[in-house]
């Protein structure tokens, strides 16, 4: 039972949706890194909810307040601490559903883990909202990773049925990372982005959801980072990617394709280039017996629809052992596929801040 | 660094695919449990090379000698520990690739990482055969589930482009795992072998592998089980089943599929059925926000295909910088799926076993 | 680098000594459990400085703010976050010292491990304060400890060259040690105090101060508690007495006094009474092979005096590399014995539900 | 319930004193460190039973025999396993007592925790044989930290109320250190080794047996070195220590006697010396707020009498829990002090290998 993870770097998450603050302890900092607020903000921004069209009444939202590790915007060494108010939570919408649990959510399974105390308000801790401090944490390990030369971007690769092109796997350059790693809505070709917003959108009108693929990659990492057999830089992203909410599987290089391929297809091979090693393709996503091989990590995640849909849908009543029939109310994202892109990218780059301290 | 895992259950790997031999400790186990020495064998013999048709000749192979944690054939709480000799190496096989890393494998980013101390001899540590001591710990494992009604089975659901049935994943027998897990060509539809073996022999006539995919569920298990945001049951099965050579990626309930589903589709919803609260469906692979909800476990891997083939390959040697080719002897899997099937389940019993000890 | 502890129940400690505020995150504790807030306050108070004669004007520090983990005043099961403001703080007294590290302090060592970049005011992260949310964190423990039947107090075994008596170890009364717990200047035989305190006044006078030994017995516990090998009870409570700061020596039982003792002596023989198995004695503190044995587990710390005192002191300028005379101003304890009797019974309490749960 | 130690260099250790053997696994070492077997053996024999006057019989004891992680006597960067096998174990010795635990030992609380299926012929996995593999351990951790210019040694301060020189903390020389770590019987000053012995031969001519203080230094290492609050130097070094068998107490620096000290006698003082910063003293035994302050290391451990005393003692059947009269056979030590002096530099070696890993 652990909202902690991390060997060298520890994040610890607290909150829950409808509390009074959400935050995140991040133990064991490097001292002497002066943090980019500005860098901070737009990352909180890109997965702040209601971006789109109606985002102007909720810009302040989810500013973290840093009350430990820092003096005059320097770390110290000490625990990094930072709370994200609760401010516009509005737990009335959620009022009626406290002992029925929406199918597709964490609440049945909370429900009887915590024997019905845990907050059920909006998914209490397990609400997506606690990705906001991660995000935060996220945005302090790239700026780390950044003065060490390891960039990191993702972008949406299928939304509601429409795809962006996919990383050319074995040649990807910092400024393509950049580009994606700043956006709200994170594209590879940015024409795509109409045809995804009409599929949203459409799902948005009948009451429904949709789901989603985000792909991410990580580039500036040496040959020879990561772990023996359990401790692999799969098993590590693996692991964290796992904990973000609505991840439902996880990819490295060609992944599941790699089922229909043979292995004169799959292997990469290897050639001397300006007197250094060189793979000449990157199916394996730049890891090789989950150690480094020098190429791009590249990795993509699956996202499943949001749980949360106005159609009726049956459910019980936990109380009363009754079946019931559940209408949620209240603002729900028909996809959080965008405000999912910075999420993923801050796991990995906590992950790979982690690995390389 | 490490082949450790676990946490109240530990499991530390050891040796190299060409010393003198490997093995485990397993640290945690409950005292008191009677280990059948016939489930052992039979789960290390499902992972045994050569099982089919040239067989016979190696039939002794792989039998682990446990040394401590056990008086009278029952467990005695102490770590238990297992070696398994390499009787069968054969150096010789390899003796032209010491410092010519075959694509696909981990030996170059080894060579960087260890400065080319490692043994590169079949893999060293990275080789597939440490997976015997994983099979072994997980077949211990197995017996202490079996025992608190928890079954796990995993099938050939794709190997070489053809196709098993998959799981129906709402309605999954105690017999049809059992079954699946006393096999050492694991199929729902026993039919489709034929096909599937021709796949495979055809690849290995034209000196090429294939790659698959393996399915596995877990059932048994109470709603509950599993940890909050960073200890989710899907972070600990992902870390896990990519600690296993070859795969390249996990995902759970739908999957990947979920990307091209609506919430609609993809939710499951409740009823009381007896008292007791039953989900409708199950395209969440038994876990929501991490936690299990009560209907089975299910997952897949994908399995890339073997790299080492016979083909002749671009590569380097390391020591003279200098380009290479690289022809590959010695006896090799065309697919090693089938024989990853054990270890699969292996994983996910001890990681079972961990998260409910 | 790491203010993170515990296995299940997971601690990460946060703040320093003269930033905006400390605090704590306790991930892992039970759902279901009802706080007293009371106690929790009193458990504050005894930690907390100027309660002797000066102490009414600071009555309102350090009451913990919990911000998560609780509603209706009961724990979720979501990580319990807590913090408490720095109203207090006077960096103005410390600002000479900045470059000049304080003998006995941390400021020397934390400024090299940081570069200079730790906050220096007032120790920082090192400071005795950041004990305040781990009292905190222990008033939770002990409530869930006191539930199953387990019991944790404390007293000054001896301060300032001045006795206390000591526990009769196999006979330890939940009275006593309700009483203890419940005092601000804990001892079995309350009578000492008087001459305690003149000892401490005495120091104080001189602008010096003194050191001490704090006793504390847990019980409850049955035989059969603790881990194998390297997660024995005494490494548990070892490792956290020594986090606290101050703390230099930990014994348990008869601890150094072993040194001169026989094994005749010192081994506790067995009888069987009322049906049960009991210890004769208890030289061995409740504890052999690392693992309780039914008897009180009785350890003692050794405190040293307050490294802040008023004498000049030969220090130096790490920033000019020169010779100074170092003069402490502002408040100082010429004594923490009696405020870390109640951080030695949280650590304790700490240790022993995570050992527990 | 865990034999496994460490974070960054994993130790498991397994085994039981009467089994087939007992073992270690070391995780995480780093490759191309040149072993030498000759300081292992050395090592060994100073933890060996019988090396005094009866010892040429049992020579070949405890040769711990590598099976993985080492190539042409080279770390390959894979676990390191190691074996020794239990060649002289004379279980009939203990066979009386196989219900009737042997009072200061782990037999009764262990036959509590694992329900009476632990090995209890010799203690089992609690027995001081464990501590075998510790030392070889130990011994490869020394190898690599010599490299480093890190030096450890230990001796016996107090054994049978005979007490050695003290360390003079702040003015340790390698030399010192490399003698004491060469010897089986180690003393600063060895002329006191006879009344020493005397002492001991005295218990056990009466069938009794005696305690001791170990007293460990460790030099070369810079300031700076070590983590915050719950992962301090102390936290690390208390917890390995008090994995030791028989060991009760330990304290560094003055330790218990800061209790009589005032603070201007126990802050350690700085002054500029050749341009480094030096401290005038060292009470404090090289560590302030956790951290090393680069005077040298130095703590006490207090080890209880050998438990094992020939003398009858009262007791208890744990089967049939009727009062018994246990006498105690076979071969045992009048006091394990000297043997414990190696196994007090191993884990110390091991700890500090860990942290500045």
């Amino acid at each position: 039972m652990s909202s902690v993870t991390g060997n060298k770097i520890k994040l610890s998450v607290f909150g829950e949706s409808h509390g009074e603050a959400i935050g995140c302890v991040i133990d064991g900092l490097p001292a002497g890194i002066k943090l980019n607020a500005a860098k901070i903000s737009r990352e909180m921004l890109r997965r702040a909810p209601g971006r789109d069209k109606t985002a102007t009444q909720r810009r302040e939202d989810d500013a973290p307040h840093i009350i430990s590790g820092i003096l005059n915007g320097i770390t110290t060494g000490a625990p990094l601490a930072a709370i994200i108010e609760n401010t516009n939570a509005k737990s009335g919408d959620y009022g009626n559903i406290s002992a029925i649990p929406r199918p597709g959510h964490s609440d049945y399974p909370a429900y009887v883990k915590f024997g019905g105390f845990n907050d059920i308000r909006g998914g209490g801790h397990f609400s997506g909202r606690l990705t906001a401090p991660i995000v935060f944490a996220g945005s302090v390990a790239k700026q780390i990773l950044d003065e060490k030369g390891v960039k990191i971007g993702a972008h949406i690769a299928e939304m509601g049925g429409v795809s962006d092109e996919r990383f050319d796997k074995n040649d990807i350059s910092a400024n393509l990372l950049e580009r994606l790693s700043e956006s709200s809505f994170s594209l590879i070709d940015t024409k795509r982005e109409t045809d995804m917003r009409v599929a949203v959108e459409n799902a948005r009108l009948s009451g429904d959801s949709v789901g989603g693929i985000i792909e991410c990659a990580v580039i500036g990492l040496p040959a020879g980072v990561g772990g023996n057999i359990f401790d692999t830089v799969e098993s590590r992203l693996g692991a964290a990617l796992f904990a973000v909410p609505a991840v439902k599987g996880v990819e490295f290089g060609e992944g599941f394709g790699f089922a229909k391929m043979t292995g004169s297809e799959a292997n990469d091979c290897y050639e001397i280039k300006d007197g250094n090693v060189r793979l000449l393709s990157n199916h394996n996503g730049g890891i090789l017996g989950g150690i480094t091989d020098g190429a791009p990590i590249v990795f993509s995640v699956a996202v499943k629809p949001t749980p949360s849909i106005s159609a009726p849908q049956k459910s019980v009543d936990l109380k009363t052992m009754t079946n019931e029939t559940l209408e949620i109310r209240g603002r729900h994202d028909p996809c959080i596929v965008p405000r999912a892109v910075p999420v993923v990218e801050a796991v990995a780059a906590l992950v790979m801040l982690d690995i390389i301290s």
